[in-house]
């Protein structure tokens, strides 16, 4: 793949790095500075890994008054400053490079508190995603919010990519599932937004974070709201023979207002990735396939199953199969979460993240089938079709220029029909390096100069993760 | 109750009076215009009737293009301009001032695109909250945020004010059904945020526009997610013999996980007021009354209704009764949504609007009894407590200056108990001139400089609803 422009590295940065990170190391626990070569190696790129940036050095404070400490001293020489959680990002999020501290939050994994009767989880932002739900399933609770990485990613991470799942097609992404939060602005001020309350008088700053890919400042710690787990919770399998009827369905079944907790969709490549890897007992004869799941007594579930049933095979539906027990419903769900590395185990990839509208799901599609097939790529479709998020991976081998430039040529042709087909070039891997320059496909200049603005009031220097979410030139 | 400061009118706007009416004249349709002195006495208050304030004069347009020429011309000429819906604002939020031109979108109504399908609906900004529904009813969709002026309020100034509503507590406020809109900047450029797709690239501006009062532009135009109507609803009363159980009661209800479409609370002062204007069949012998409503299937209503009679018995409950057809629903839905007009015509009263987790519902309710007790005033409590949203309606005598200066001084001591008890000061009638000041009590100077930073981003000069929110001195 070409490599992608950062901006130039200030060279009177570069000049002082052995002097910035023995100030640094003053503000940090013993250890908790990295900044020998080797040990950077981990650092230099994200789960976006065709490109790599070694940053200038990697601080990784434990408290809030660490993280501020550094953004002071950064503040006050320059420094540019890259926040990154467990560095899962997807879309080059958390990638810095030569002038730029990487501020990693993974030390910060605290607990800090967990109220059942309101509701909530106040945690460090370095905590995982999936760590939250252990925390409080003993007492019938969970945290919303399912990425596949919720093993690995942070909380931290969420907020700033607006981290969304399978699940959030009923239970909204982060920003939905966010009260407050404790934020380090660039210059090591520590400021509080939103809480346990509903509502937070003034503006929303609180939602303004969520999403702003670590811009704005360094989120600290999160309150979160817990839900309670329902009741029950069923997969069915639905087989049919092309993706337009599948897409349809997925339409009709938004369209009657059913809300089902998730409706992901897998194409014939899909189904047969997952399945070699999973043994999910998917159906190898479907040219699509949806997983809907639905949540509540067994009565609820019925009524809305009896309802999903009937579009369904008013779209011709060939195979309808229920989970019929916990270990199957638990496999069938390993299927679909491990697409991704299935997919890695046969080929390199990478996996574009555009949002469409529902009736445009199906034209979509075949669109996207058009435009691999006229750069002689295969893709493979799995994604969150009940919420309109497409996830096309597209195949490619990275050991072979040609075929990377194709590859990168495809996705960006890809997210560009998203856009024209009235969605967006991001559902919940965030725009990053990766799609910057496609903010122009997506925005006028004026709506790209009024979010530099509101930018700008919190970072008037672009210290903070300074080469992403916008294009280069023309700031 | 004492004159509130505003900022003091531009006298060079003054001086310029007539000259900027006979431009403005030329930017607008025939009798768009309203200048006359009796013609502008209605736009001198809002729902917010202590204070009156006459504005320069009031622009009515009727397309995003004129709004654009108005926001151009008074940008030149740095003339304050109020964004006004319906004036139902309780906070003052649509009064202007001497030298400001109030921009009514109120001719702006109508209904542009509905989509079934992708369950959205695009309107002008002046279309009101209750023919949204109305318009899409005949499909089996709503919108959900139910504000009590639903029948006169709009949904621009429902996005100023991130309005709620009793059914909020299971559908959630304006911000959680937006999903797109127009809106034109200070200097009358047009740019549009979100749409269709539920993700948008690049930061949450569209976010941060709801719940800003009209201080960042001036939307024209919104695109909102429809619901599909529940299969049934039911509203059950709960009677109980003092207001701690029955706030108990509502958090242990919230605190289980069950989350039912409404929760509104009434204290003995209110179930009298309301009963005496509705004859909704309210039990009189009752400390305090929730009115639960559940919806679904009758065999899910039936299982909620369960475990919440069971959680209210052990409480002590003392009177269930459930609704037993439409009609009766009708009335007690009747009973509460009139509460605030029943109230006006016992007395006048200021109507507190304040946020507080739940666990703390029953002391804020006993401390605001003690608080207004000390002031010699009568309170009636009456809210949607599922949330936690309170609203004290404190009664006095509006040609009293004596009673009224008591009854300010008892709704701001009410307020910081919400503040200090974990909560906020706005829950959804936002902060407008009635508490900027308290401001500073729920935000630290970091805080508000903050928000502030981000307000002049987009507008510098401070030209738009400019002596709302913000405590004036220190801006």
């Amino acid at each position: 793949m070409e490599a992608i422009a950062f901006l130039a590295p200030d060279q009177k940065v570069l000049d002082r790095r052995d002097h910035i990170i023995a100030d640094l190391a003053d503000l940090l626990p013993k250890e908790r500075l990295i900044h020998r070569k080797t040990q950077l190696v981990p650092f230099e790129t994200d789960g976006f890994v065709a490109y790599r940036r070694m940053p200038l050095c990697v601080a990784l404070p434990e408290t809030t008054a660490q993280v501020a400490a550094v953004m002071k001293y950064c503040h006050r020489y320059k420094i540019p400053v890259v926040p990154r959680g467990a560095g899962t990002s997807l879309s080059g999020g958390a990638i810095g490079q030569e002038d730029a501290v990487i501020l990693g939050l993974s030390a910060m994994t605290r607990i800090l508190d967990i109220d059942f009767m309101n509701r909530t989880a106040t945690v460090q932002a370095g905590v995982t995603n999936l760590s939250i739900s252990d925390a409080v399933g003993h007492e019938g609770f969970f945290y919303a919010p399912d990425p596949s990485s919720q093993l690995a990613c942070t909380i931290g991470g969420n907020i700033g990519m607006n981290s969304g799942g399978a699940h959030c097609l009923k239970y909204g992404v982060t920003t939905n599932n966010l009260l407050g939060v404790k934020m380090v602005l660039v210059d090591g001020t520590v400021i509080e937004l939103g809480g346990k309350a509903l509502d937070s008088a003034g503006y929303d700053l609180l939602g303004l974070i969520c999403g702003s890919e670590g811009q704005l400042g360094i989120v600290t710690e999160a309150t979160v709201r817990l839900l309670a787990k329902p009741e029950g919770a069923r997969p069915v399998l639905f087989g049919f023979d092309s993706a337009e009827s599948a897409g349809n369905c997925v339409a009709d079944i938004i369209g009657a207002g059913i809300v089902p907790v998730a409706i992901e969709f897998m194409d014939r490549e899909a189904i047969a990735i997952c399945e070699a890897f999973a043994k999910a007992g998917y159906p190898m004869d479907a040219e699509a396939l949806l997983i809907v799941e639905v949540e509540g007594s067994d009565a609820e579930m019925d009524a809305m199953l009896a309802d999903i049933c009937d579009i369904a095979r008013a779209h011709g539906v060939k195979t309808v199969r229920e989970s019929q027990s916990a270990t199957e419903a638990a496999l069938i769900w390993k299927g679909r979460k491990s697409a991704f590395g299935a997919t890695g185990r046969i080929a390199d990839y990478i996996c574009m993240d555009g949002t469409v509208p529902l009736s445009q799901l199906a034209y979509v599609l075949k669109k996207t089938s058009e435009i691999t097939d006229s750069y002689g790529l295969r893709v493979a479709n799995v994604f969150h079709a009940g919420d309109g998020n497409m996830h096309p991976l597209i195949l490619y081998n990275i050991n072979d220029p040609e075929d990377a430039a194709r590859a990168e040529a495809a996705g960006m042709e890809i997210l560009k029909l998203c856009v024209d087909a009235g969605g967006c070039l991001t559902g919940e891997h965030g725009v990053g390096i990766e799609k910057r320059d496609l903010m122009r496909h997506q925005f006028s200049e004026a709506d790209l100069a009024q979010q530099m603005a509101a930018r700008a009031a919190f970072d008037p220097d672009w210290l903070l993760n300074p080469s992403k979410v916008f294009p280069l030139e023309g700031r």
